[in-house]
């Protein structure tokens, strides 16, 4: 399919309704954008060369699609329709005679690759110059109307101008549309704007072809999602709550438990192993992998990272990393970027991981922050611990043995290293080396001042007078 | 409209099906008492004076009225229905003669100004001793329903009296009514308690007055929303869902993004900036203000504070501060009241500050408390930081200037001053001050004890075992 | 009711459709597996003697059924039917002769002591051999239909065998029935697998007890929920939602606040006092007793702990554990198992308590670990407080006098005692007891070194530039 087809996003809109200075083909669903969603289905139905063309704020769109490769831009500066949208990638249009392109909006984020691949098998089947995608729907109102005949689509009639008998058509245009590129190129020169909106309407093409005696065929999708796009902010939100409960629905077959789907919002590449619980307010942004039998929740959040089997994360927040089997974390723990974080590992309340590996069967139980450090297996973390990993110029790394033990409140100052099973006294900073099997302590003498508190409690306002009850 | 008119609301009743040991009146929709709505509707229809008839602890109802300012009442120690209430407000009326008095239930909270306003107009315009404010309603079941004439009103029918043809009639009272005081005044002299319930009745007044030959209208507002009220907490927990939706809705209008509504409770008055996204479980409470762009949750909590553009507040809460542009705070921060946290600060995991101001630029990124402080410009705090406010007796504040570094697991006792550009050592106890450019330090000197851990490890027990795997 | 009747459980079964693991029985709602619904129902209907039917991953089954106390076990190796599991019960039934039996699936979370109560006794008053408890359906596809007849039930057939107007019946089988033990055993017997599955059917019980001329009744069950099972994690969110709607219910009328319910999941356990508020993803797992005028959440999670009156818990964890009246907690605390928090503490932001008692009145704001301790009244803990309660092989406990003040970032190293109203110097590592009333401190001395800082602002990169603006 490689060589003789391509595809034309449209990409130019502004969505003014959507009260945005994002362009609207950016707006997101389950944290991807519109556009996101219709490239991955053009992609996935074999179609690799892809032009979109631009308008409205062309630099956030293109810098988008920038990071999905691969994909040559044309720029509509005015907005002048859809057949004008197409001519501006005439170029692109060009370079691919002799083949098919595929036309679709960039902001309908429920098209499918098999709608998309099925379309393109029955328009060349047919010998078709235009395939129009459409949809039965139950209410069709404002929708162009698809008029058959025997032989395809003889029209596609506009809601203004429909007779009764076809508003009672519930076959619609959705817009998207297959093309053989010799014919589009032809006709793209006989649009015109002679219409009330003075706009070029790539819907004209179907006259035009059959005026020129080509075949223009229509293929039906099969569930009318594939037409449903957000002209405001209310639309987008039950779009992405259409995409939600599309995502719940394959966990729930895949086995993943969830008592409660309130506040779990999903990315659709999301992977998560059966008899793994989500408790309210899970949040898996893009490209997380979870195992099986976990507890994730609640209210956690998890972006771009991969957990094992068997990891409860419980009121967590992880990004950017990979978390080992047979973890435990949380509650309120914040794993960043670049951490490893091995199997039987425990990792408490009020921990900050960055940057970081983490040894098998090591312990960081409370209020401690580990970053830009290796640690070794079975290392146990005591209360209130902090690698000094930055001195205002640099950052440095800690390095922890095995079975080393940190006193609570320790600073250890990067660069350091602390060997296998060396103990650190309770509230040192540790500048230096601490040898294997060794104890490092850097304490003040504690002293006893007798009677201190005498004139201090005149002044104290107890909070709890047992008397007064 | 000042002068000619004036209100009762009634905020009198206990509400038993709450089962709540608060009056019905405080019960809240929203973080706000249903009173509340309606003192609030009253007020933006222009009447501005307001007699509340208070009962059932009238103390804890006045206390909440007082804080809305300017609002006298009347006490109705028995609970002898609505006329009863009315009487108890007599000479309130009587200093209002020759005008027009709202009379108004407490606990409607979806009455509106426009409604009150319009059924003013109406009174007047039509010269009515009494104007009763009516809905529309699919399910007239139980309301007194409206029986109309060409004159305006002839009856209101309780559902007990009610005809079969009175029974269709889906116009029902809303228990809110206009009077010329005057005309209320000798009408409140003649009603009885000869009925089942042995109550004054203010619906009575409708027949009072055509019996004095005076004309009695009826204003249809133009939602039935306007009789909502709340029996049982299951009904409080519908109206609050109702409004919920409402302010939703309106943020969408707005141009807020709001990708999954669960665990959104956003209040009426907040206002939130186009582009604005908000996570699930973000509580918005009263006197809100958020900019542009900035992206809050999810699980945020929010009151009576101002945030810029661009700012981040990730799984974190906020009282009575100023938050200003582009700044990121969380996950899991606490900003306390009294605190204004300047441009392109970033505030990490685990930090709380209170009644302090951060300078620009200033980074506070883990488990640190910065209290009763003044932090200047590019300040950069070490994890676990403590500024040692509260001596016991006395709270202090600490002063740190532009550009200094503060060293991890270091307490600055208050009252004490860091130069700018200074620096202070991980693990220092700071009491004196630290001049400018200067570095201040306060740490025993590190030593090593060589095979102290043997006798320790002996009596360990691992967690992960290698050769056991 | 004790010695004349007992119950069979069927709890073998796998639930493929599920994907899981676990057998079906142990799928849970609301943090309890089905079959503990299951056994709460028949031991609340009076029904005290309990055989497990158990198969796939019987172990798990019967670890869980362990904990519940005082049930038997029979085996089914082959999933061969319901009257082939019941087969497997002989053993249990013969010691029971001369009385009846309830048979009953493990899967029906929903099934009431009422429903298992009033079938026995119509099973008793009508002198059957069986009796069928059967449930009135909307929709009565693919389950079996209950043909009666004057004397009772005359046949279950299965909707494959139904004639067109058996199709129409709305009575079906619910597959709990109660069985006079004698007449059982003898049909047991006389089961066969001539049928499509080759499976022995308990329902053809119903046609051998007819042809012995022994009466076969039917009860009917006042809901349809009886019926209520899972066989995917779909239907299991579904039933969880029932159940979690039907605990809300209950609080709402109890005057319990819930101003959203979302993230609410409430153990069917769980009480809660009035005027205490739930606020958004709030999680009360088994065990939770919650007093009057407290607020809860958002986003806490609560597991077997009892709270006072008054109580203010926000954003926090609390697991086995006791919390006394007018206490405020949160946001961001970790209250773990074994802790009493007395009336009138305040414990803020990021703190974990662990195994410790907390006196009256006490106070402990930030940043904070009690573990291990015993805590008198009136005490403030400073910022990052630390009982260093672990010395890598031993566990000891802090002994914190009434009236103590502890400074921030202090360890006290356990096993210590601080003796009534003593302070705690800042930063002090405290390894021997502190008299009452005296200070205890252990801090190197403060010294600053002019100009530092010179060669290091350098190196800086500094966050905000005014001049740049």
């Amino acid at each position: 399919m490689k060589n003789d087809c391509c595809a034309i996003i449209l990409a130019a809109g502004k969505g003014t309704r959507m009260k945005s200075e994002k362009p609207k083909v950016l707006a997101e669903i389950l944290f991807k954008p519109m556009v996101g969603y219709v490239v991955e289905a053009v992609r996935k139905a074999g179609v690799e060369e892809i032009c979109a063309v631009t308008g409205f704020m062309s630099q956030q769109v293109e810098e988008y699609l920038d990071t999905l490769g691969n994909i040559c831009y044309a720029h509509q500066t005015e907005q002048k329709g859809t057949g004008h949208a197409v001519m501006m990638a005439r170029t692109f249009l060009e370079e691919h005679k002799g083949g098919n392109v595929l036309v679709i909006c960039g902001d309908t984020p429920f098209m499918t690759a098999n709608t998309i691949r099925h379309a393109l098998e029955q328009h060349k089947s047919e010998g078709n110059a235009v395939t129009v995608v459409t949809a039965q729907v139950e209410n069709p109102s404002g929708y162009g109307r698809i008029v058959r005949n025997a032989a395809g689509i003889s029209k596609i009639v506009e809601q203004k101008d429909a007779t009764v008998s076809q508003l009672q058509i519930h076959e619609i245009n959705s817009g998207t549309y297959w093309f053989q590129i010799d014919a589009l190129l032809q006709m793209l020169d006989q649009l015109t704007t002679s219409n009330a909106q003075q706009e070029y309407y790539l819907t004209d093409t179907v006259d035009l072809a059959l005026k020129q005696g080509w075949y223009v065929g229509g293929y039906t999708a099969c569930t009318p999602d594939i037409i449903l796009g957000a002209n405001s902010r209310k639309d987008l939100h039950q779009l992405s709550e259409k995409m939600r409960q599309k995502v719940l629905d394959r966990l729930f077959d895949e086995g993943v438990e969830i008592p409660c789907t309130d506040g779990i919002l999903v990315s659709p590449d999301a992977k998560v192993g059966a008899d793994t619980v989500l408790l309210p307010g899970t949040i898996l942004k893009e490209n997380v992998v979870i195992g099986k039998h976990c507890v994730i929740g609640p209210n956690s959040l998890i972006q771009n990272s991969t957990l094992g089997d068997r990891v409860t994360f419980n009121a967590s927040q992880c990004y950017d990393s990979v978390i080992h089997s047979d973890v435990g974390i949380g509650p309120f723990c914040h794993i960043r970027p670049n951490s490893e974080i091995k199997s039987f590992v425990h990792i408490g309340d009020f921990v900050e991981v960055k940057n970081s590996v983490v040894g098998e069967g090591t312990g960081i139980s409370h209020l401690t922050y580990v970053g830009d450090s290796d640690v070794g297996q079975n290392v146990n973390f005591g209360c209130g611990c902090v690698t000094v990993n930055y001195d205002g110029v640099h950052k440095n790394r800690c390095t922890i043995g095995n079975g080393a033990f940190i006193g609570c409140n320790t600073n250890l100052v990067a660069p350091v290293t602390v060997g296998d099973n060396a103990y650190i006294g309770a509230g040192s900073t540790i500048t230096d080396a601490v040898p294997e099997e060794g104890l490092g302590i850097a304490r003040a003498r504690q002293i006893n001042i007798e009677g201190f508190a005498a004139k201090k409690l005149a002044g104290r306002k107890l909070k709890y007078h047992p008397d007064e009850k």
